[in-house]
């Protein structure tokens, strides 16, 4: 390892704020760093609760994450905020973004904020993703939200990476049946009907505790609670709040399930982006899709072709 | 091979409708079936266009494909529909939803329609697409409509399977900015603004055209027509498959990167599928879970070694 990382690493686990976003940068542009990140701060992670924030653009999301930091810290707890945007490959405005998140929290040590950007590599969001949170995590921040935008697979992801995951929604825009079409129903731990003082909120709530009744759970099994919140007035944030705890409570050995399933879902995502990128590095791979593409050779064989001498003649090491 | 998978890709060359559907659910299921199904029919491929439709939920994406279909048909064209949904696990409409999809062109065998839902798996769905839409491709379909809900990762990845992508907005739900917050401007080859007989229709496609404008473009290249639609009424659907065929003529050249670049993300993703299910079938796996979870290993280094022994003893064939 460079001493390089070794300074960083030492900054992280010291909570040092400008050590924890080099470190972030550094997991985000770059698996090699990332490994070497990793490998020196895992042992001090496992600490933070990861709650997962989602919904469609303009429900408040941001807003709501915004007031729940600032409760968490009447609560005395520490904060970190990673705002991912999957959909986007623009990172231009995630700077800007993070100054205006942070201006409610400035000066604040306890809250820390950071947007992150896909690079158009599909994977490589989540895996900087969850290695960012790590680094929060052994850190030493005791909340850690991943805040994410929209609703599809990018969600399902999310919801594999935290420890509970909150489905945000807003009245009036048929919302709440949306929610229930775009599959989110199976990944929320809590559902937030946030603007609630809009007209249609009691409604909204209501389709979606009508959708959760068709769901067929064990007696025990936790059952997601619908809450309506003004998150520009504070109104109902306690209660979220409340709830996460409360849910982080009742999971007990399902808490640990999920993280197991967490781990798999991060190992096979490494195991499989190092196998391409040996194949993608041989030089084969090229002449491999030259032949598909002229149909001399279909896709599963010129993918069996590539496996099969792939890792022998692995070259110059990939980390 | 089995004689089973030879009798089916029979089928499919025929252009058989059960026999194509039978080579679907395979495909869809099992990807050594996949495997088997492809290598027989890939060398007939080709000569389809690959059309991808998205758009949020409720911006009428299904009443286009519908009424782009029987245009379609009354230019002679046969033409196939994979409707997609990325985010939602539920199969159980999936059947009805194409007898409902089917109804108006009952009876036509030019018309082939048949939904697709996620197993769960990431990218299992892309490639279960992906290979069905090959399976129409050689079975003489000249259209191959892929219809996706949502934005998000899942679009990136359709507009990748696809030789032109369809982007369907409607006006008034702030969805023409909501289009570009997402990120969906960039893999738009064509925008639709469907529902146009409602207010605002005008001032959806305004503001996509001025988003469009600030893109930096190369003289010669194909500028993203915005064009609208009443789907239901057939209002605007001939230009669309107009603007299809004069994308198509345009892209010369750029359409061979295009299906060259959608080979080789295929062909990564099958080495990763493949890496992974060697690595996770050979017991030590569940080990590696387990050390990462109590903190003994981190999670690069767990990869790293389950790579290093997996791909040497590979136990039984995997396929």
């Amino acid at each position: 390892m460079s001493d390089d990382h070794a300074a960083t690493i030492a900054a992280v686990l010291a909570g040092d704020r400008r050590g924890i976003a080099r470190a972030i940068t550094r997991v985000e542009n770059d698996p090699v760093a990332a490994a070497a990140i990793i490998g020196g701060v895992h042992a001090r992670s496992g600490g933070a609760l990861l709650v997962g924030v989602t919904g469609s653009p303009g429900v408040g999301k941001s807003s709501l994450v915004d007031r729940m930091t600032a409760a968490w810290r009447t609560r005395g707890r520490q904060v970190a905020v990673l705002a991912v945007d999957p959909s986007s490959p623009f990172t231009g405005g995630a700077v800007l973004g993070d100054r205006v998140r942070m201006q409610n929290h400035a000066g604040d040590a306890g809250v820390f904020v950071r947007s992150m950007a896909t690079r158009g590599e599909l994977g490589g969001l989540s895996r900087a993703t969850g290695d960012a949170a790590l680094v929060l995590d052994a850190a030493g921040f005791e909340v850690v939200v991943i805040e994410t935008v929209g609703v599809g697979q990018a969600e399902v992801e999310i919801s594999r990476a935290a420890d509970v995951t909150v489905v945000v929604t807003m009245p009036g825009t048929g919302d709440g049946v949306q929610a229930i079409k775009a599959g989110v129903m199976e990944i929320a731990d809590l559902f937030v009907v946030n603007k609630a003082d809009l007209a249609g909120a009691g409604r909204a709530a209501t389709e979606i505790e009508a959708a959760l009744s068709l769901a067929e759970l064990p007696p025990e099994s936790w059952r997601p609670p619908v809450l309506q919140t003004t998150a520009t007035r504070y109104e109902g944030v306690a209660d979220v709040l409340d709830t996460i705890d409360r849910f982080r409570d009742h999971g007990g050995t399902d808490a640990v399930g999920r993280r197991r399933a967490r781990i798999a879902a991060r190992l096979r995502q490494l195991v499989a982006d190092r196998a391409v990128r040996r194949v993608t590095t041989s030089g084969r791979f090229a002449q491999a899709v030259e032949r598909v593409l002229d149909r001399s050779v279909d896709l599963y064989t010129a993918g069996d072709e590539l496996l099969e001498n792939g890792p022998g003649e692995s070259g110059p090491s990939v980390a």
